[in-house]
């Protein structure tokens, strides 16, 4: 009856080491949401399709992963709704879907729950969303969305604390290559009214998006493709010849000028709070998102890898209107997890981060020892010392073998005559040393030896 | 467009409150978990359904979350399939489902890492499952699972680890009201094979677990009714008369004695550990899980609250078996968050657990505070402080009713004539006092005044 298992394409199991090092992420960015006061909420992973339809766009729709209706699901079908389709007979067998991403369920969560919730409301929720996507190098279809939402003001302040969130999570996981783009839907649909095509902002967003695949050249050649005159690809170059928050200021009119504005406002807070400004930057080229921001666009780039956006955000002015609560303005960013992690494993910065099951192994020597085995045993666990007893009594060069596969950095021997004088023998596996220790000094000599080993 | 948002029938949304409550649990599991040298692994929410399908019993095959396969996933089936119904058009339209529990996936886990793996393995995994059950009070769709399982040994020790990994975590907890019941599928075999029905342990089990419910006579009652002999009745109540090991024994032939035999090892096994043996009961009416257990079966009962089982495990002798890896010995163990969490509401035992997203609040006093406030700020959240601005300038009034509501307990009022003498005002929400400091004191006076206030 042995079948081969396998994995569903475009899915992972986390091992020991992937689990320690995500921890080691997950705590630091935890740590930070909480230093500023945002607070943890945990969705369902299976949504009503109502929830979740139409709130992607049509490609969205398309990547949901849909529940088939428990029991007899086709009862409410007939062969008529099979002759039509798919896309028909869908709704007509499934009511669920899993989440795509953790915003949509936070603005249902809001206008669920607004009536209990204190404004303005900061959560931050980390759980993985699904998406059927085609697999790919670093695309996966299950992964972990790790955002912070504030809602129910529409201050700058907030736009400026996130910077501060990302700077402080970047510095303590000791990434320093990377920078933060800041842009804004204002400026960007600036930008569209000195062209005299204010009604074409995401087809002009959409082109200077493409900015680094494609170069300058090629965003003005797709511009004037699309029927940009000559004059408009001149005010754009003259545009985009510097990014200096004053040229910009005195090229826009009204609407971009309010942009360049707010842009000024957020960076003044950000100095306020003491942070490093170099990290930051404003980015005319950023033109992420469109279709939900409607002021500040944030992006974070990892520098010196070829490598996307390692997390991203900003302002939308109407998050849950489309669930009938209006005029919640609000400002979300998510960090992209699984590529921080592969920034910090091409930087060599896990180096510090402990994947060894326990600091201590206790042999097993058989029934003599048992008795006083197991009471060191206890006390190493009581003291905080992560610690293992060998379960088997099998030759001692096996029981080594697994401390040594394991990287289980000490052993104790727990040898008869040794027990008798109140002593054990203690191997320090990294170092080499085995020494002759009294039992009484076990928790201090370990704790001693072992450092910060312990995470 | 606006529409009534819901969530899914006997699925939730965990909000702060709920959050840091399961929050303060779960660290606390996970912190034994660790002590005692189990390990992390997480896998996918979704398995191909040949890993799931036919592992947990008919039922357990209808109460499997199917996801409809992506695309058009009507195109590999025919007008004909459709007439033959549900159950025969599934597996054309649907490959993939979500976990039903973590112990399936653990072992498909198992046997595709086995060459990676050093055994004996002790892994901890906590993830949601989910069940298409018909939702009741404290049974959801979505719920988490807590598990521990220890792989690659027979070692009776491993059952003793798990008494105290259990003992310590509900110590912990502050649950005192417990009991930790302990039986062996090979004591039940023993009494078939006393009653010379070697045969019918199940049904044997399937009555005798039902003890609790519908009492002893209803019990034998139910045997008598299925054919099993006066003989037999008298045999069982004899042996069902006590609840000592050395009675059973006595009782008992070989199979049945081998069960006592290990239950006494565990016991002194435990003993040894130095845990606290009235915690810890051998329950020969403990009749769970004989599909899977082949040893110990292993229960966690709340005492003097009408509730079920806290947790529950055992020990399998071929967890990976049905995916071609024989010979993997293991013990398993469940904690059962959710009841642990309703026992420890109704116990009170949730008091110390924090719920305020800040312990301090910043007013905004405007432009001419601005300054210094952002200075503030930024010197309480490197120090560890969670700490928030209040974003907008409104009334104080309504400030105040903000940190009010939400329950922060400090809030500092950065005054214009303050600030000129380097001090702010400081309002202790808890006490009500209110006194003005140096702003240079003002970690140190917050973190004297909070305690530990902050989890």
């Amino acid at each position: 009856m042995a079948e081969k298992p396998s994995l569903p394409k475009g899915t992972r199991d986390f091992g020991v080491m992937e689990m320690r090092r995500r921890a080691y992420i997950l705590d630091i960015i935890r740590k930070q949401f909480e230093l500023h006061g945002f607070q943890p909420i945990e969705t369902p992973a299976m949504e009503n399709l109502s929830v979740l339809t139409g709130k992607y766009g049509d490609e969205g729709d398309q990547l949901l992963y849909k529940i088939i209706n428990s029991g007899d699901y086709l009862k409410k079908t007939t062969a008529d709704d099979y002759q039509k389709g798919s896309g028909f007979l869908l709704p007509k067998i499934s009511e669920k879907g899993l989440r795509y991403d953790l915003t949509v369920p936070f603005a249902r969560y809001v206008a669920l729950n607004h009536h209990e919730l204190t404004f303005p409301f900061k959560r931050y929720q980390i759980q993985p969303v699904w998406r059927a996507d085609r697999p790919q190098k670093g695309r996966y279809r299950e992964f972990l969305q790790c955002d912070m939402d504030t809602v129910g003001t529409d201050a700058l302040f907030c736009e400026a604390e996130y910077l501060s969130v990302i700077t402080r999570v970047f510095s303590e996981l000791g990434i320093q290559q990377y920078e933060i783009l800041i842009n804004s839907r204002k400026i960007l649909q600036g930008v569209a009214n000195v062209l005299n095509i204010p009604d074409r902002l995401t087809e002009l967003a959409t082109a200077i998006d493409k900015w680094d695949k494609i170069g300058e050249e090629g965003v003005y050649n797709e511009l004037i493709e699309r029927g940009i005159s000559e004059d408009g690809i001149t005010k754009l170059k003259r545009l985009f010849e510097n990014d200096g928050l004053d040229d910009w200021e005195a090229q826009l009119e009204e609407e971009g000028r309010r942009g360049i504005y707010e842009i000024r406002e957020i960076f003044s807070y950000f100095e306020m709070l003491q942070e490093p400004p170099h990290k930051v930057r404003f980015d005319p080229h950023l033109a992420r998102g469109l279709t939900y921001y409607t002021g500040a666009i944030i992006e974070v780039k990892p520098l010196g890898v070829k490598m996307g956006s390692i997390g991203g955000g900003g302002r939308y002015d109407d998050l849950t209107g489309m669930f009938g609560l209006n005029n919640m303005s609000g400002v979300g960013f998510s960090f992209g997890i699984d590529r921080i992690y592969d920034v910090m494993e091409e930087s060599g910065l896990f180096d510090d981060v402990i994947a060894h099951p326990a600091d201590v192994l206790i042999l097993n020597f058989g029934k003599t020892s048992l008795d006083a085995s197991m009471a060191i045993l206890n006390r190493l666990r009581e003291s905080g010392i992560r610690s293992e007893f060998y379960p088997e009594e099998i030759k001692i060069k096996k029981q080594l073998n697994y401390a040594n596969k394991k990287d289980i950095p000490f052993v104790i021997f727990p040898g008869e005559e040794e027990l008798a004088s109140g002593k054990v023998n203690l191997k320090n596996f990294r170092s080499g040393m085995q020494e002759e220790i009294e039992i009484e000094e076990i928790i201090e000599v370990v704790k001693k030896l072992s450092g910060n080993l312990t995470r």
